[in-house]
């Protein structure tokens, strides 16, 4: 091994140990306003440092984007997208999501959700991941539907683009409700979204 | 007149004249890390003014959310609680919502909703707030449900919580879709909303 191929496996566990801190405090008190200074404590590393393997702050937020949503994929989309048919993968989905904010992966809940209403009135870099990683999961959602339409596992009436909205509004409900205590509404939207896809299904 | 009467009157205009800038800034830029420099900067006053006016900044946040509610209620809810019976006032609110949202009566969309996903992960008296009214919301929704089941004017077997929630999270969602520029997802979510309660109106 090279001196230069130690050096970068250092700076990649450096900026993996750092991400790891950068997250749980990213979804708990937003990414607009994250404290290089706090950061640097919390992962016991210099702020210096953050900024040699970061580079500037939005660099740091967009690195920090990308590092949450590798762990939603692992955590819950890979499992979900592994079941054996489209219905059962959209199903899988919908209860991993939910699954996740019960087991706080992310102090905050979802982050996506959160991200979106952070936001939602700031343009530039960070908004534009956002809305990619908005789209990309919108997506998902329809493709599952029309996917399990063509393997006649839903109706033919539903609607792709209606039932990925009504599944998205549960979430973004209930990712407040979880966060407030408020396990009733968490607990209500769970259900009415599992009745959703349930209505849907090809008796 | 009693000087004191005067001052009292002049206190009330100089609060209301922060607060009308304050809402703009808060419902853009979030409650928590609101400046008062760039508060008293916008509003064209002293910093020590407004802290002479409000006390403390947690004082301040909780009467911004106040001054909000209070625009919320005489520009949406009033009217509709004005109409003649009970699924009218609900199809009032509900108009009234998405109305006030893409008419911008507040630039961060709906102030609830964003307070919300701000002080989900911030307990403390503004988070309790905010709870306060959001239960008076869903509770207010829930009550014209009610009402109009009573009054036959929505079918027996309507769920009145379940339709509050999917108002709810129709609106949750619709409220980042119109700040991110999605409008098709922004008018989705609208006109499942009236979908949703024309599907349960007695015919």
């Amino acid at each position: 091994m090279k001196a230069t191929d130690g050096r970068k496996a250092r700076g990649d566990r450096a900026r993996a140990q750092i991400l790891s801190h950068a997250i749980r405090i990213a979804s708990r008190d937003g990414l607009e306003h994250l404290s290089v200074g706090r950061l640097a404590c919390e992962a016991g590393v210099c702020k210096s440092n953050i900024q040699i393997l970061f580079g500037e702050k939005e660099a740091l937020q967009i690195a920090i984007i990308e590092y949450g949503v590798a762990m939603y994929r692992r955590e819950v989309v890979e499992p979900a997208l592994a079941q054996p048919a489209p219905f059962a993968r959209l199903k899988a989905l919908a209860e991993g999501w939910y699954a996740h904010v019960e087991a706080r992966l992310f102090p905050g809940g979802c982050f996506m959700h959160a991200l979106s209403y952070e936001y939602r009135t700031r343009p530039g870099p960070v908004r534009d991941r956002v809305e990619h990683y908005r789209k990309e999961a919108r997506r998902r959602l329809i493709d599952l539907l029309q996917q399990a339409k063509a393997a006649r596992e839903i109706n033919s009436s539903a609607d792709a683009e209606q039932v990925a909205l009504e599944l998205t509004a549960f979430q973004a409900l209930a990712n407040v409700a979880a966060l407030m205590d408020d396990s009733g509404q968490f607990e209500l939207a769970r259900r009415m979204s599992r009745e959703r896809l349930h209505a849907i299904q090809s008796r």
